[in-house]
């Protein structure tokens, strides 16, 4: 089956969670207006049916090949590269100041999630090349900003970021890659990476390493990590390509899904040291791979939606050519298509109201880290910083388990033929499986947005969002519409059990902080599913009778949120029996 | 790693949720106690661990081979399928009078356990020679039992259930593969199946089909389907083998999982008809299928608990392993061991809490089915038989649901290693995958449940089992224990949970039965997760402090049954929101 991009639910999210009409009239965004937006989305959404999609399932079945140290990706993935830097794709985001388009991240989101709706595998290599290029645009040199950026941002080179070590993976405090000064004011790295996504490939002419080290005076700890930039290639000082650096793929991992996107061993200065470049200041690298890994979070987020999306669309346009059974349908013959069946399309629904959640979460997040880039005074830059902080785990955390959750449920509508290979159903599950755990495990979120995030602003980062959730709620009360259904009672209590599981948390912070860590991944399952929950409602309050957005919401209203208070039961209530099992009697 | 058989966990679970010492003192299985009970299950463990579990990974990666229509299974399948032969465990819980040792349902479903945690691809040829085993027990002549039973039940033969069709899955009614009277009381049989679980393979020297066809007089739809026993060889009169049937293996199906079990499309007849024998009565095949298919999901739901263990196992012993972070437990050094981290523990306390439930459920399930085989008088056996067609559904959905689910946490304990398929936590998520799906999709089993299962004697059947729960919930609060926590209040929330969505339920059916349709699944995931907690707590009350089993029902009252209100209110008031669906706005 085909992949469509879901224009009119992406604009319908734009338009409701990040509140993009209303950002569109203040001039928010200089020099964007509604046609261009959907413009650009329309467009997107070719690209990725047209490019991209047709490659995901061979891909996949292809894999990769490493022969020596050189990675081939699966046929048409160098041609789909090549059209991609063309289309002016790889540069949207990026500043104009070295060729970029500046487009904002509302805009990014939205696009990143239609590459990874088409093809996940391929999605990864832009993601990450993005990432490379928010860190060296925030800590680098003018010079390396002009050197390394304008062909990364023209997407001729791609980048990378070099954080995991075999012993060192949610700790990186206990990394152990080296680098020592060479006197020329450049640094030599030695010291093996892995699970290094597109390390090494065919794709480009260059590939940009951003890499975790230690210089031997450094202090111990994560406070003693430095950050450089270590190009495959050495580029010379009018731009072109130089030797080839002392870095090389040691090794491609054979995994569960995404078998057209290279996960690398990288081995760095096995002949005497790979020629790196400081970013930033020394043993104060881990603040710039932070800057790099947020973006990374809400983009992952965005995969998660992305995959949703496709699951979702795979499982529907089955459930209406696959004929089994009579449902209860009047117009219904002799074998309806199984969408009529009132469990299939329970599964259905819960997909699509999951999808939609997720993706609203993510756009709100994005459109609050465009606030914080593009607000005129400083007050407003630091309140939309401070929202973007906290929704980002939310929005990788919860799109990520939405993302399996969903993808499985679409095998599961196709019955047997979901578990076999070719239908293409089993592939988003493989793929969608890595989501939740890399750029920080979706626990390592969890205890984010519990320790650092709820404290924010001494807590008011998360009263101000609560407020703006409960006028959602309260609109939906006030509306008395009577095809919403239960949707104002069900997150009035979703809402109340929030806040309260947040007061527990608040105590539990200042008490007992294990029991916080005990409860923390209750506790975003529970922000996640209320703050979609009110979302949809937002997004349904405009609509007339019969909308879609109405009967989505109400189906997540009546359905879904209904599992918020005895998340909040889990949360102030179920640390103890995490924690008494410190005893070890269950894992003796 | 390797597989140990959770010994004790089994004989707990059989001890609370089967109440074995109680039918063991009350003489319920004759000539059987508990050493002996004991040492059959050690013995079946020492044959998983040494013989089974360390084919599990390596045959997953070989896979199978298709020359002609000749399957090969992985390197060591052949062997071990002998040796679990020779030591008599195919004849286990089979008929003594054909060579069987007659043990019961709860011994079986222990050992399957066994087998399928081994390795759940060699361990469906067992179970589907069992179902059809059963079959013919129930319903072929004597003639054919003396034929066919022995060397099935001696293991040198296998047996399979051929219902799928392509355009025929769920809804068996459309089934198109004809049979013909041949004039000499057999049959000839021409038709494709598809689906089929060790249509062919190289480990025995026979393959008995039980295949679903239609006479060419027959009437339409399911009372138009007769069931034939349809040898690979034919057997002459004296036993031996005689001339290759008409049957043959067309294709392999490429899966997800499971790569090690050969799914078959069988082509019957292409050379004119393969000779078939009636099993039953003509155009009663799918009653007799239906035994065989009822025993196959209990036996499937066993399944669920098995891929639950082997991840569980797999998973904590990675997490004793693997050291990440400093924990807050006092002997903690500079780096723990990530099973000290609190949502890592909660994690793995999940893992071994829905795995014990689910055991409890399958078990309890086993002696019902035992009580209605064994019972001496004539209300024992109905009331038995009633409570194992009540649980059967549960049996089945629940524990195949929880397997994806704890597969899927224990690929997230692992981090980014759980994604590599070297690991081998990958693979539990790959196999555990097909188990909703198959002998019954979970949809189907929830609509079964609902449909059939409530209103079983008037609704004496699942009325008398609430009762039970309820003695159970009654014990916990009159114990008075403080080690368990809420266990007694989330467990009465839970019963009255499922109380009241028991009697929408029995409104519904009389009153709107799509609505019950459309609320069967949150039903019956409601009665899966308060019947679990209810044994578990059951295991607990007799318990010391500082017990596992103790700890496990806390645990899982206090973090799981806090779902059961929302369900119910899910159950209650969701399916107005999917019924309005109806009208299609959402996937117009």
């Amino acid at each position: 089956m085909t992949y469509q991009a879901p224009v009119d639910d992406i604009l319908h999210a734009l338009k409701t969670a990040a509140d993009l009409d209303q950002a569109l009239a203040a001039g928010v965004y200089p020099g964007l207006d509604a046609d261009t937006v959907r413009a650009i989305i329309e467009e997107a959404g070719n690209f990725g049916a047209d490019v991209l999609a047709p490659l995901n399932w061979p891909a996949d079945r292809e894999g990769l090949k490493l022969n020596g140290s050189v990675v081939k990706t699966p046929a048409g993935f160098r041609d789909a590269y090549k059209k991609f830097a063309e289309g002016g794709w790889s540069a949207l985001p990026c500043p104009e100041e070295y060729g970029g388009q500046g487009l904002p991240e509302v805009i990014s989101s939205a696009v990143g999630e239609i590459w990874n709706s088409a093809n996940l595998a391929f999605g990864l290599c832009p993601l990450l090349t993005q990432g490379a290029i928010h860190a060296i645009e925030a800590a680098g040199t003018s010079e390396m900003k002009s050197r390394f950026l304008p062909p990364m941002i023209a997407g001729t080179w791609t980048g990378t970021m070099n954080l995991t070590e075999p012993h060192a993976g949610s700790d990186l405090g206990v990394l152990r890659s080296k680098a020592e000064r060479s006197g020329d004011g450049t640094y030599r790295i030695t010291g093996t990476k892995i699970f290094i996504t597109c390390g090494e490939h065919d794709m480009s002419e260059n590939i940009i390493h951003l890499v975790l080290a230690r210089l031997s005076d450094a202090p111990a700890g994560t406070r003693g990590i430095s950050l450089f930039l270590v190009p495959k290639y050495l580029v010379n000082d009018d731009g072109s390509l130089g030797d080839r650096n002392d870095v090389i793929c040691a090794g491609l991992e054979h995994k569960l899904g995404i078998h057209a996107s290279p996960t690398c061993v990288m081995k760095f200065g096995e002949q005497g040291g790979a020629i790196g470049y400081l970013v930033g200041e020394e043993n104060r690298g881990l603040a710039t791979m932070f800057i790099m890994m947020n973006a990374a979070r809400l983009a992952v987020g965005v995969q998660g939606v992305a995959i949703c999306e496709r699951a979702t669309q795979r499982a529907v346009a089955y459930a209406k050519e696959r004929r089994q059974g009579k449902s209860f349908m009047p117009a219904s013959g002799d074998m309806s298509p199984i969408i009529e069946h009132a469990d299939v399309r329970r599964m259905l629904l819960t997909m699509k109201a999951l999808t939609q959640a997720s993706r609203m979460i993510c756009f709100a997040t994005a459109r609050a880290l465009d606030d914080a880039h593009l607000a005129s005074d400083a007050a407003s830059k630091a309140g939309a910083l401070s929202r973007a902080a906290l929704l980002t785990p939310v929005a990788k955390a919860f799109s990520t388990d939405n993302g399996v959750e969903v993808a499985s449920l679409g095998i599961q509508v196709h019955g047997g033929m979901g578990f076999v290979e070719e239908t293409g159903a089993a592939q988003h599950l493989r793929d969608a499986r890595i989501l939740p755990i890399y750029e920080g495990t979706n626990g390592i979120q969890a205890i984010d947005l519990v320790m650092r995030k709820l404290p924010l602003d001494g807590g008011n980062a998360v009263i101000s969002y609560f407020k703006e959730l409960a006028g959602i709620a309260e609109a939906v009360r006030a509306s008395n519409r009577a095809d919403l259904g239960l949707t104002g009672k069900r997150l009035a209590a979703a809402l109340a059990a929030l806040g309260e599981a947040t007061a527990w948390m608040g105590k539990a912070l200042q008490t007992s902080p294990e029991a916080a860590l005990a409860a923390a991944t209750p506790y975003l399952r529970l922000f996640g599913l209320t703050a979609g929950g009110a979302y949809l409602a937002k997004g349904a309050l405009n609509e007339a009778e019969g909308s879609r957005h109405v009967a989505l919401a109400r189906f997540y209203a009546e359905n879904l949120l209904t599992q918020c208070p005895g998340l909040s039961d889990t949360v102030t209530n179920g640390d103890g029996s995490v924690l008494v099992e410190a005893h070890g009697a269950v894992f003796a």
